[in-house]
């Protein structure tokens, strides 16, 4: 965990103009919000209480000791302080837990809450029915604040990018430095097909050497490469285009990297090659467009002209088509991979601080994948790129 | 992802006794209820509704060439079907998906739902203002259909228990042969302290290289090991409980395995030694009870049993205690890594098909940790133990 001096006045003032006491998470810490606002990570659902006068977690005995020593957090109670055992055993496990989070609620003088638009069904209806009344909060607050990096955030994303270099390196040599069998299939040093899954465990193998852990990677050839969710699978081969798309994060403090480069062993033909340097202008000219003010959605337009131009389909152009530009330009990065700011159709404004990756496309699957993508921070005027990555078709070693 | 025969039959009699026309998921696969039920996986949310009829699913046009040829559904839809992009235009993205979501439940005649406990908030209040009637369904019915297990399923978790074992191996080798230094902490081959961080690093590149990926692992010495859910780090050390406890997650299944086992080089101690002995007492107690038929909470019982006969605590003699058994026996493992059925004082009858851990423990930050955990399927008339993996304090390569 790093410590980040999280700023929840937006959340306050929500409270204030919603006319509720506070905001409940109820999750474990798979949950970013939950993760970031309490400072605390957990495998089981715990509850984080906001209010006017702090944040307060309700935790089981077992991780009492250490979110004591690890949460950001004013206080901390354990559910054994509103007989959660007893409750469990008279109500059974659900009953019980309801029980003891109304009963934590009340400890803390708040008898309504907001809570987000992930916050469980069960939970809700639960704590209505004890007389808690109950607001959603549907504008994503926690996830606008989480949008916006701290110095220390950024420095924990440079370093899962780090990591993700050096394990792109490692799988651009491995293709660079494969023999190219007569039937075009890629070799590796020991002889054997050179395979999707045997580039992504030499990947996952380097971010995990980095401190990183992951939970897919992408290294997709050929037609497999046009379907931009297909992790791939099988020998590469010569000729084609390899789509490889890293999304580490980091184990100790959570946050994520995300790049993808396109490289092609030999000769992937002419259209491949087009829409490689189609792609690779619209990428620039969107890095082009980032700066503080300008909306998501700006950047995205200016992807869909440049593709469009060149006589491609975007889901702009065609909002059914399965070939050409068929996803956003990006998404914020941080303790999700995908989170705040959109930049897409429906992106707001781009705000100094904001993590987003660069990542057009072209997609079809008689010819391929083809995807550049960078991870850069919003500034005032313009951008800082915290890639450190060659561009490039062909691969090096 | 395997192919696994799942009867939903026990949801369907839940929809007819609730009087509702369909059970609704809203989640992306990460949630195991919707990874089960869809047989699909995708990172960003995607909503499967049990109908009578079948099971339905609506997706994002990315995901909708993999969903048809992946998942396990009567019909996929796209949401492009019902105009997403243009409900989000005009109604925003929160709401545009619940105006989407609210035609393709109409579209299959379905005007009332149940929904599982952690189904969002959001979606549910959502809904409801769209005229959808919805019931929690609290009991996890889902949760229960997943902890009995198909064949399929029990050799997927086989395979995760095989590359729990080579990874166990590769830590208590790294341990057996590690030198001692003369203030007692052990050295690794390289000359460096061999720390909990090194021991764990390689336990998850031994993981990775058998396909596992893995959340965390436990390497915790000394006072680290008393508290369970600590992770460790820094030195190990001679004379001093090691508990190491991993939990892979097969990346292609899904499914889990656990295991622990306690290590010490040197002589940790006459009061530590006791302690193991009482734990693998109970350890071995708690498995001759397992059986279909019995309950959790017997198990558990049994458990507390001989560690209180022994004179340690239990949260059954003490529920405050923060020494001694603080933790259940055990708990289901499958597409979670903690799941249905409980084997605590909440636990219910065993079934035939359950997988379950068997894990009692004694803690005391003087002391350390000692933890010893088999997992087990249980049958009619015992269990079979899943975990191939000699118990010993002392390590051994």
């Amino acid at each position: 965990m790093i410590d980040v001096d999280t700023d929840l006045s937006s959340l306050r003032r929500h409270l204030e103009s919603a006319g509720v006491d506070g905001y409940l998470i109820d999750d474990d810490a798979t949950d970013s919000d939950q993760r970031y606002v309490s400072g605390f990570t957990a495998p089981d659902p715990f509850q984080t209480l906001v209010t006017d006068d702090g944040v307060h977690l309700l935790v089981s005995g077992l991780e009492y000791g250490r979110a004591k020593s690890e949460a950001d957090a004013e206080t901390i109670t354990r559910r054994s302080a509103y007989d959660y055992r007893e409750l469990v055993a008279e109500h059974g496990a659900y009953g019980g837990k309801i029980r003891t989070i109304a009963a934590f609620l009340e400890d803390h003088g708040v008898d309504s809450i907001s809570v987000p638009r992930n916050f469980p069904t069960g939970t809700a209806d639960g704590l209505r029915e004890q007389g808690i009344d109950i607001t959603l909060e549907s504008d994503g607050i926690v996830e606008e604040i989480r949008a916006i990096k701290a110095d220390e955030e950024l420095e924990a994303i440079r370093e899962s990018q780090r990591a993700n270099e050096a394990a792109m390196a490692c799988a651009e040599e491995l293709i660079a430095s494969a023999d190219v069998d007569d039937d075009g299939t890629l070799i590796g040093e020991d002889g054997e097909p050179l395979t999707s899954e045997r580039v992504t465990e030499e990947i996952e193998v380097t971010l995990l050497r980095h401190g990183c852990g992951l939970d897919d990677t992408i290294v997709a050839c050929g037609a497999d490469g046009a379907d931009p969710h297909n992790r791939g699978s099988g020998p590469l081969e010569a000729d084609e285009l390899i789509v490889i798309d890293i999304f580490p994060r980091n184990k100790e403090t959570g946050y994520h990297a995300d790049m993808t480069r396109t490289f092609a062993r030999g000769d992937p033909g002419e259209e491949a090659r087009r829409r490689y340097d189609v792609t690779r202008e619209a990428y620039e000219a969107a890095l082009a467009t980032v700066e503080a003010g300008v909306t998501g959605a700006a950047v995205h337009d200016v992807v869909c002209d440049v593709i469009e131009d060149a006589g491609y389909e975007s889901l702009r152009s065609d909002p059914s088509t399965e070939t050409g530009f068929i996803h956003s330009t990006g998404h914020g990065v941080g303790l999700d991979v995908h989170e705040q700011p959109s930049v897409s159709p429906a992106g707001g404004e781009l705000e100094a601080g904001h993590v987003i990756s660069i990542e057009p496309g072209l997609y079809n699957p008689d010819v391929g994948g083809v995807r550049i993508e960078d991870l850069v921070v919003v500034t005032e005027d313009g951008y800082e790129n915290l890639t450190d990555y060659r561009v490039g078709l062909e691969p090096t070693n």
